[in-house]
């Protein structure tokens, strides 16, 4: 695997070769024979502390890596290291909290009939798990990303498919993890990191692969989604595939606030080069005033956004074809016009479309598809019955946002309820007066969606990530000394727990 | 649909007609419509109250039709009934208790870097459930059984393909579910039944289905499995499939009880003629003196046992050629051989085999398969090592089941606990001198295990059942005027949650 400047196109040196099918299945076999260590509790939460600490260690050499290897600049980089070490220590705290093991005990009761027996639930790691990394999340959404801190949270041993965007980055960061395992005590091998495409399908078909995560396109996932259904057992498979992130200004919003509502998509929408899968990419704004307002505002802080260099080649190609198709269809028109740039960069742009155009199934269904770079498109609606219309032919999607007025957002009328209830079907995480892209980590996040957000209702960002990788099971009438320490009666570890239905801790 | 009474083979009554296609259409968008009504969780819960009532008012009739069906006689059919009401009692509670709504509010904090948005997490209902009907629990795995229980109380309408096995009971228990509807104000399309072959495949197809439930064989499950997974949006599809539930008696254990541990598995694997998805269907007894007085003891107690009638003439064939083929192999013997009884009935037996026959692939494999009916086989092992290597060997159950001696269970030794160690990667439930038949519904069961106990990683019994119809949404900076009481600030509602990372109610 070759390192590639995307700012050059030049190749900057070979820092992998590609795993063949022996590579692949030795990695998942050393990682299986390190579930075992991996389950002492409070040595993952060593290890994930420590994976903070060394990344942390390398993280001039990582930054500048990941830089050179995907151009997204060092101070989103050094962000993005930030909340990648914040995530493997907030999953730390959650197995140190305990709740995700879900521990519940019904004592035995010869009172009623039939008569219960003793009964002890918590859950346990599932087995391996393969992550598939992101394109454009080098780290957080890579090797050490969220998908790797919740399965090793979990106990699961981890083996990375490397994005073949960033070998280097991916090669520095699987290095910190093993040094970090091999700090606590643990093997090397409770993470392995293994490159090339051919190596990711083997991944996903291997016996001893028991779970996998995914955050890519929409083709890649769900053809790795078919591959662990397909199995003899099947797996989860956990894919964040695409989003189109639609947002609804309503007239009064526009009316009150245009040129916040117009500054605040474009900073959005370019973010990153429009790389983020939480990107707006489509907005239904009010015909009239206010929205034209509104469009005069994301025009002028469109045009003076600098172009900026997607992740590889390939992508560009993609964005620069997509953008080309959207803007020949019909009644589009291209107020800025996104594409080619200067030394390999693109141009940030916007197209709109009257929402009659969307009504239905056509040609113009390819503005309801996700583009992967700076571009959004904009739908002009007359009125309520078009917003409902064009919602109603949208697919699932990481986020849904509103903007609404001072009075909307107070209750007046009702138009804000209902705008958030016909907005809540199509999405996992619903925005008020917001934007979507910049994902916090924490308790309450949700990052998931109906398919394609996601291809399961779980969330690949915050605590109950870790819920993906573990599974329950239930010990009946087992004698105390027989009982995993998380299930005995006197609760040594000090476990919130639920006991005869009754809430502990 | 013609309901069979399988003690004649007579056909009794035409109860209902084959859906067509229009007709599932028909039941799904009437579900669909009924979605909004079924959101108030007051109502649900009446909902689930009213059903019990309806069914214990509609007892006798139910109880009458279920027998004559289905030929499992009015005990087990009375206590049934008693856990098919319990149960949806038990989910009215979990719907007033609230944890499983998961609400956790992390407030804004603009102290941190990036500053954090004001986030409320909770889960929402998935949408129309499909749920296919076991053969072997007319009631609390059917019309009214916990798939349909838990995904009312999440909030799913439901369409059930109703088990060809008892149409007529079916009938009668949807009518008493619809009434209940009625009875609290709801549509009575919040719960519809459909027959036929071709409706259940009709049912996973259609776009508007959002999850399935399923109890079923392994070839049945995994087709339906195989098509939720290739529709063009993919839904989560809960089955249970088939479970051998193996049993492993240790050398001490034998010698310490043999009588009680064979009469306890002649009880266990002939309950309800060995039609239990739970019934032990692979026991390792050690070789010697102890193992063969516990051969003695169930071959005497199994010999007692009265034939019994199997659900269906199809079910009946099979259980013959089932125990035919396993009874032809090398080294099977079988002491008290299973096989035709009287009057379309079934006599229990069981089959043993030593351990060195199932080390490795071969035809002996058909032994590790569940044969459904009164059957069991008793695999005679020499020391640790064979029944390590027969363990290898077996997919994934609902129970595993180990049988100790006083002081295995006190952990002297060790070996008890490594024992435990062993089956727990095999099963969803670990019983400890105890029989996997009965599942007793409370909050800590499990009723799932690795594949193809089930197809997923939840239960289908138990107060967690509820998760599988739900999935989590979050808001974002929502004005508290726009938020669902679920997720206001001053917790209306009373719900547990979890605030700022602190555990509240």
């Amino acid at each position: 695997m070759w390192s590639v400047d995307p700012r050059s196109g030049a190749q900057r040196e070979q820092v992998a070769v590609e795993a063949t099918a022996a590579d692949v299945d030795a990695a998942v076999r050393a990682a299986h024979a390190a579930r075992d260590a991996l389950a002492d509790r409070p040595t993952r939460i060593a290890l994930l502390r420590a994976a903070a600490d060394q990344l942390e260690a390398a993280g001039a050499q990582i930054i500048a890596a990941a830089d050179a290897e995907t151009a997204l600049g060092e101070p989103r980089l050094t962000g993005e290291l930030a909340r990648t070490t914040g995530q493997l220590r907030a999953f730390a705290d959650e197995v140190a909290d305990g709740a995700y093991l879900g521990v519940v005990i019904d004592h035995a009761d010869d009172s009623v009939t039939p008569p219960r027996p003793d009964l002890r639930r918590y859950k346990i790691p599932l087995g391996v798990a393969a992550v598939y990394s992101a394109s454009n999340f080098p780290l957080a959404f890579s090797v050490a990303g969220g998908d790797t801190a919740s399965a090793l949270a979990a106990g699961c041993p981890v083996v990375v498919k490397a994005h073949p965007d960033h070998p280097a980055t991916s090669e520095l960061t699987g290095a910190a993890l093993r040094r970090a395992a091999a700090q606590v005590g643990l093997p090397e091998d409770v993470l392995s990191v293994v490159h090339g495409f051919d190596a990711g399908i083997e991944l996903i078909k291997h016996p001893l692969v028991a779970a996998a995560g995914f955050t890519g396109s929409i083709r890649g996932g769900r053809a790795l989604f078919d591959a662990a259904a397909a199995r003899p057992t099947p797996i989860p498979f956990y894919g964040e595939l695409g989003s189109l992130n639609p947002v609804v200004v309503t007239d009064a919003a526009a009316r009150e606030r245009a040129p916040e509502i117009g500054g605040g998509l474009a900073a959005s929408m370019t973010l990153g080069t429009g790389q983020f899968c939480t990107k707006p990419g489509l907005v239904l704004a009010p015909e009239g005033e206010g929205g034209d307002e509104l469009l005069d505002a994301l025009a002028k802080k469109v045009g003076e956004t600098a172009p900026g260099v997607l992740l590889d080649a390939r992508m560009r190609e993609a964005f620069l074809a997509g953008v080309r198709a959207r803007a020949e269809l019909d009644g589009v028109t291209a107020p800025v016009a996104a594409g080619e740039g200067e030394s390999n960069t693109v141009a940030a742009g916007f197209l709109t479309v009257p929402a009659e155009r969307l009504a239905e199934e056509g040609p113009h269904d390819l503005l309801l598809e996700e583009c992967f770079g700076p571009v959004t498109v904009v739908v002009r609606y007359a009125d309520a019955e078009q917003v409902a219309a064009v919602l109603s032919r949208l697919q699932g999607n990481l986020t849904a946002t509103v903007h609404l007025s001072e009075a909307e957002g107070n209750g007046d009328g009702g138009h804000g309820a209902r705008l958030l209830a016909a907005v809540t079907p199509l999405a996992g995480r619903v925005l008020v007066n917001g934007w979507p892209t910049g994902v916090a980590v924490t308790p309450a996040q949700h990052h998931g969606g109906p398919y394609p957000a996601t291809t399961s209702t779980s969330t690949s960002v915050g605590a109950t990530a870790i819920e993906r990788w573990l599974r329950p099971v239930a010990y009946q009438s087992t004698p105390e000394a027989l009982l995993p320490p998380e299930l005995r009666e006197d609760n040594p570890l000090g476990l919130p727990r639920r006991v005869d239905g009754r809430r502990e801790g």
